[in-house]
């Protein structure tokens, strides 16, 4: 039998050393031309491209989170890309946490969620990222799916991007709105708990307000986080484990996603070769990887 | 120059005199075995559903909504008979709203609103849902997209499902989350207004809450609405125009969909040939559009 996803997690940073979690998104106008042409042919484009750096993530981290959305502006090309992508990079080792932010009612709410965590035709990731606006009810498809197959739901609390204190941030009673929906989700992650006390209801914590992530931490204890906005996005090392907390191991709690910083780094954009641009690619992902297990380290 | 989505929607209302809007969505389980077997050849199977339900929506509706979640759980072959049957759709001449709700931040929500709104390998809809959770700052790649290409946005503001009330309800201040939502909405709805007066920044308004339908007008004037949950989720045709307003052609402000009884009526469950099919089919489908005619006149 498979162990629960967050057992599963906790195993792989432990044994990587690192929280890291490589973000795969994919950039028309970034991909090197040593790829091929993204624009005549995306889906082999996007396969070369995507297995080159699962090729190199398996070694430093134990995550994937491939980036729906930018592989669905190529069209079905581009879907299907995506979902080939998660079948090797967990044929190679790794788990992957689907980013699909997805989220609606009843039937369609168990379609996104077959499609997402679901085994072939769907994407069999690992964890998917959701949108709770609609209600706890158009999250529990994706919760009892994760339960029964050992999958994650990392849902959406408080983001990290410039406009995610318009809603988020609104007073309700004396707490902002996402330590509410950080509330009223906290008794689910109880079912998606494994061995080790940690619960793969995850939740999305942006890097950029450690102070949220440290308030986040205390409404939902045993949830792994999802840290997006590290690296590109202006957080620091130290900022995106804020929400973690002290173990014998060192800081645990989570993942944190770092895309651009380490599939577009500079060198490999000049690089002429695969060998040049494998070489600076792994630089840039080991070293993310260093920095983070750095700020996980007491 | 394409007219803005607004008055190309309000048109189409106004020459089939009603505000019906066909949902199609696939269930695999109710898909009829003429249209061949939907486990064996997904794609086939869904593309010769959907195509005969457009055949018979165009004559009765103005607006076809694919539920693109029960396509997903095909995978790529869902995904790519959904974005062919908005192609078949639009050729036919009705308008596409693609029921998506997607969102998410900067360059993914440039993704996600070039696969629905843009052309190919986008869906090319003329409207897409979006979830507005993560901020303004995420919806304006779809806002600004559709400005330019007099296309339609439809966010989710009230929702028609039990759990809608979760966090949707919650009070912010002296208001509603969802209404605090639809005041920060509203400016914007100047930037896709038509000659008609009505704005394409829609608002999904769920017919199953009629008092919140009439607030939700207060708080956005110019916004066509566009109404879920009449039907089989149970709320009556006059629940679903209660957000409309009186004009000379009688009540106007949006489209009211309706899926499960329109696409799978009882006695076309029962059919045996494609010819008793089609004549259940449109019995609901004119059904519908009648009953939401009646609600709208005066």
């Amino acid at each position: 039998m498979t162990a629960p996803f967050a057992d599963r997690l906790v195993q792989g940073i432990r044994t990587k050393n690192t929280p890291l979690c490589v973000g795969l998104d994919p950039f028309a106008d970034r991909i090197p031309a040593i790829f091929g042409d993204i624009g005549a042919d995306p889906a082999s484009t996007l396969l070369k491209f995507g297995t080159a750096i699962v090729d190199i993530a398996v070694k430093h981290a134990t995550v994937l989170k491939p980036q729906l959305g930018l592989f669905e502006q190529f069209g079905e090309m581009g879907y299907a890309a995506a979902r080939m992508l998660c079948e090797y990079a967990i044929g190679a080792g790794m788990l992957v946490i689907l980013d699909a932010k997805r989220g609606d009612i009843g039937t369609t709410a168990e379609g996104y969620a077959r499609a997402t965590l679901g085994a072939k035709p769907g994407f069999a990731a690992d964890c998917v990222t959701v949108n709770p606006y609609m209600g706890k009810d158009t999250l529990e498809p994706f919760i009892s799916l994760a339960q029964r197959e050992a999958k994650g739901v990392a849902i959406l609390v408080r983001t990290s991007n410039p406009g995610a204190a318009d809603f988020q941030d609104l007073q309700v009673g004396d707490a902002p709105l996402w330590r509410r929906v950080a509330e009223m989700l906290s008794p689910e992650a109880e079912r998606l708990r494994g061995a080790s006390g940690w619960s793969g209801l995850m939740a999305v914590a942006g890097a950029t307000y450690p102070d949220e992530a440290r308030a986040l931490r205390e409404a939902m204890p045993t949830s792994l986080f999802l840290v997006p906005g590290y690296g590109a996005q202006g957080a620091s090392a130290r900022d995106a484990v804020a929400g973690f907390i002290a173990t014998r191991q060192g800081l645990e709690g989570g993942v944190v996603s770092s895309s651009r910083a380490v599939c577009y780094p500079e060198p490999a954009q000049r690089a002429n070769t695969l060998a040049d641009w494998r070489s600076a690619v792994e630089e840039a992902v080991k070293n993310a990887a260093s920095e983070l297990r750095a700020a996980c380290t007491r």
